[in-house]
């Protein structure tokens, strides 16, 4: 009865990605709380604050089910799962800096409260702190996924803050920018899991395959949601990124679309961005199809994903995976 | 004769503490090119900007010849040296968003050229590189040094930050901050250069202890020129750091002389940091016997770090770092 009611809890939790109660994400969340105990002063609260700030764990998620699949060694993982979220953590926070962002999580960012001067120390530490644990344990194959992790991502930030209200922006240009913000980061911690128990180097490489397929349709989805979701479920005001002038997967087609292109550039290039501007384009994107499309552009990255589980050995863990995938898609339909 | 001329040349080197010129460190400079080489667009013009901006190379030379010691194998040395220097220009550029800085080793900062938000992104990738060589050469221990060099200045950059216009800052608060923003990094690159080919655990704390008290004499050092010294020297304005609110051992042996107190108080609290008075100030330190006591510290700390070589293997690289330790004296002599 007990095991059904967690269960029930897991699958609510599922459709929110959030995956804290899986039973190996508490130990990562007691782990993650004892990597921050050393810490003093300042850095000790800021690295509570983005702590308790909560979020979906996913990094730490995929290093231990994708590890778990070739070994039942939960062990082996904790320290690189613990890693992954303290790089995800110190990335947001550089992020927020970078964002000019006040809110993360539905919380103030650490920028908002301690200033970016702190905010760029506090995310030093964490970076600090994440490679300190996998060198005291000797992980270099995971240490080496984590720096081409943190190399893509600020790559990713760099093309993203130059490509800001460039209606002229390719298809091309957004895999690139969200592959490295985003998908590259989720590849390396499939292939830092499988790695680190062990996995042979073809599937290291279809576990990543998984993990970067994965991680376009995750932010595709973002991206969808963030132009046109509602602000309950993302914690952060609808459009955000549009007002920002970041061009996502559905801008771009719109930009493209003969008969809505001039509208859409003047919204962006004189930055109308009033409520009533945003219904249209989310209109416009529905009636032109353009969302279907990108909808169905996640299904495809899902089904690429799902297929480089194929040929891993059977396990709950791949399962888990799979259906991992599936639940990305559910956040949008 | 060539070599004569070499020789005068990094003897007269020493006296700027610029080492480019030793043949050691000129490889370490290849390899610093070499490693930000797989860089791309802005990051690789950012990471340019800060390799050709130049600056003394003390934290590879110290990881270079704290190892030559011990074994003569440069090569075994190289990643950590490199490693050391990437992670110190990630943190200048880094510093000098958290200062506010626009100029940095007399060129303008990262920061004032293409912004924080790119210089955040900047360090960060410097960081991760500096990582991912040692990773790849499974420098473990290098890599836990490193760690505790970030960790420390992280937190003797919060320590500064917090402490500004605080004219009750004791000097045990002052050795902790500049512990934790300079000299513990010193000590690693020490620590780092011995244990990587193979030091005893006795041998590379003594080493330690070297760079510990040769990083004390050194920031005193230039918190005194930075206070008094010219700005030709420094290459940035004079008494910077003290209109910043930077309080430094002069300073606070100012701040406790209960004749001259209240002046440097009401300087202090009112910012009132024009050139007569800065001036004043520089004339009362000396008057009041404060910097013959400053230079008596440093002096100190440099016969301790002397002192901590004597049981090391006789050799010429440790004479090196027995003068080195002079030179930081010469600077204020």
């Amino acid at each position: 009865m007990e095991i059904t009611k967690q269960q029930l809890k897991i699958e609510e939790n599922y459709n929110k990605l959030d995956f804290t109660s899986i039973p190996q994400l508490k130990v990562i969340e007691m782990e993650l709380l004892d990597a921050i105990s050393d810490s003093r002063g300042t850095i000790r609260e800021m690295c509570n604050h983005i702590l308790k700030a909560g979020g979906k764990r996913i990094r730490p998620l995929l290093v231990v089910f994708s590890g778990l699949i070739f070994e039942q060694n939960l062990q082996k993982l904790i320290p690189t799962a613990v890693s992954s979220e303290l790089i995800h953590m110190a990335s947001l926070v550089h992020d927020d800096i970078v964002d000019v962002s006040i809110m993360r999580r539905n919380k103030p960012s650490i920028n908002s409260v301690w200033g970016n001067n702190f905010a760029v120390l506090g995310g030093d530490y964490l970076f600090a702190k994440a490679f300190g644990i996998l060198a005291s344990q000797g992980l270099l194959k995971s240490m080496g996924f984590m720096v081409e992790a943190i190399e893509s991502m600020c790559h990713g930030e760099i093309i993203q803050a130059e490509d800001k209200f460039n209606c002229e922006c390719s298809i091309e240009k957004y895999y690139e920018k969200i592959s490295c913000k985003t998908a590259i980061f989720l590849k390396c911690c499939c292939q830092a899991g499988a790695s680190a128990v062990g996995a042979s180097e073809k599937e290291v490489e279809l576990i990543g395959e998984y993990g970067l397929n994965l991680g376009l349709a995750f932010q595709i989805t973002d991206d969808i949601l963030d132009l046109c979701g509602s602000s309950e479920i993302m914690g952060k005001p609808k459009s955000e990124d549009l007002k920002q002038g970041i061009i996502s997967m559905p801008v771009i087609y719109l930009l493209k679309n003969r008969a809505h292109q001039s509208f859409i550039k003047s919204v962006i290039e004189n930055k109308v961005f009033d409520e009533e501007t945003i219904l249209k384009v989310c209109s416009l994107l529905t009636k032109t199809g353009i969302m279907e499309k990108c909808y169905d552009t996640v299904k495809t990255h899902l089904e690429k994903a799902k297929r480089n589980l194929d040929a891993l050995p059977e396990s709950y863990h791949k399962e888990f995976l799979y259906r991992l995938a599936d639940m990305v898609y559910t956040r949008i339909n």
